[in-house]
């Protein structure tokens, strides 16, 4: 008599997953770190990336795009001379709002990946799918600008529950807002207690310091998690 | 022989636009006009319609508010003391970033649409899929705060040319951006030629009045174009 033997895989049917795990043997077998970077349209993740990745120190960065549209941060970040590549969800992709496993998966072939430290993904826009989809990345940072408003935390609990690190932007408009940066502050601790946050200003460069060292890290982390 | 006549029913699959039609059916047989008000997070709508709805002449006025989660917006307009309802995405429909057809269906029996002239149904907040689902609407409106930046059209343009008013709102942050709103509004006519815009300020009420005057008009609009 024969017996069959069941194993269950989990996760079979979740092909994100899957492909996020190939992404991630990837990234790992080259040894290069990643970030997917998160937040609402207008928040100022390219104008921090081209602060912070200006000169960061003995890492080497790259930075994979990921737009509806359009190559504008992608044009914006090549002047780092950096490698840099775009993403269009509006073609070929059916217009999606976030970036996915498999989106990811192929761009890969653009980018150099061997000679990369470190990868950050800038997603789409959006507040509320791309916390969904996870792409094989290491760590996750969302940026949310205080023009947004104090509310954001408790009306996007997915999205701030799904990140390693908040940067609270524009923080050089607070004197021109009714906005109390204690009280957005307070909403984060209350949908992810103890994450860490940094209070930045892409256009002061106020906190842009701190950030550069996180990011600066995150590939010895990587490294020594994987050791 | 039996003669088979085959009938092509067009959009029989796209069950959102079959409920669209049904909640518009509905929204006529009460006589109500709708508003969809669309925009990235913390781009200001509800506070836009806290100035708006306040006192619109001879316009029984109701809102139904989109969030994922939490119902603080609709507990601010309820201050207004007009009619409110709250549709969470997050609680039963899976934490949609978007209100599509059947979720708005699903909240009218909320809503004394009889009692109504006008209804404005504030959607999640979200530059992309918003745009990619009617719910029955007469006209859409969308918001784009000066502080997203120049590029947001060209970046989002189906948002853009969804709409037949876009709000450039926050406008008295203009002088502490770097934001050229010329150029914004030249991207605005390239994707959507010749779409109404106005500028405005929620905070200060710049541009509210001319607002509050193109809402009173939508529900004799509406009445005239189905005469």
């Amino acid at each position: 008599m024969h017996r069959t033997r069941v194993r269950v895989v989990e996760d079979a049917l979740d092909a994100n997953a899957t492909i996020a795990r190939a992404n991630r043997e990837d990234f790992d077998r080259h040894g290069v770190a990643v970030v997917n970077l998160m937040s609402a349209p207008g928040a100022g993740k390219t104008r921090l990336l081209e602060r912070a990745l200006d000169e960061l120190p003995g890492v080497r960065a790259g930075v994979l795009e990921g737009d509806v549209a359009g190559s504008f941060d992608a044009d914006r970040l090549s002047l780092l001379h950096i490698p840099v590549a775009q993403l269009n969800t509006g073609a070929g992709f059916g217009g999606e709002c976030h970036l996915d496993a498999n989106m990811v998966r192929s761009a890969l072939p653009a980018l150099p990946l061997g000679e990369l430290d470190l990868l950050v993904i800038e997603n789409v826009g959006n507040l509320v799918c791309p916390a969904e989809f996870r792409v094989g990345e290491d760590a996750r940072i969302m940026v949310c600008s205080v023009t947004e408003g104090e509310d954001k935390p408790l009306k996007y609990p997915l999205m701030f529950r799904a990140c390693e690190l908040v940067l609270i932007n524009k923080v050089d408009l607070l004197p021109h807002l009714d906005v109390d940066v204690d009280r957005l502050l307070g909403n984060l601790e209350t949908v992810n207690p103890g994450v860490r946050h940094m209070l930045v200003s892409a256009r002061t460069g106020e906190g842009v310091d701190e950030l550069r060292d996180w990011l600066a890290e995150i590939p010895g982390r990587v490294r020594a998690a994987a050791a």
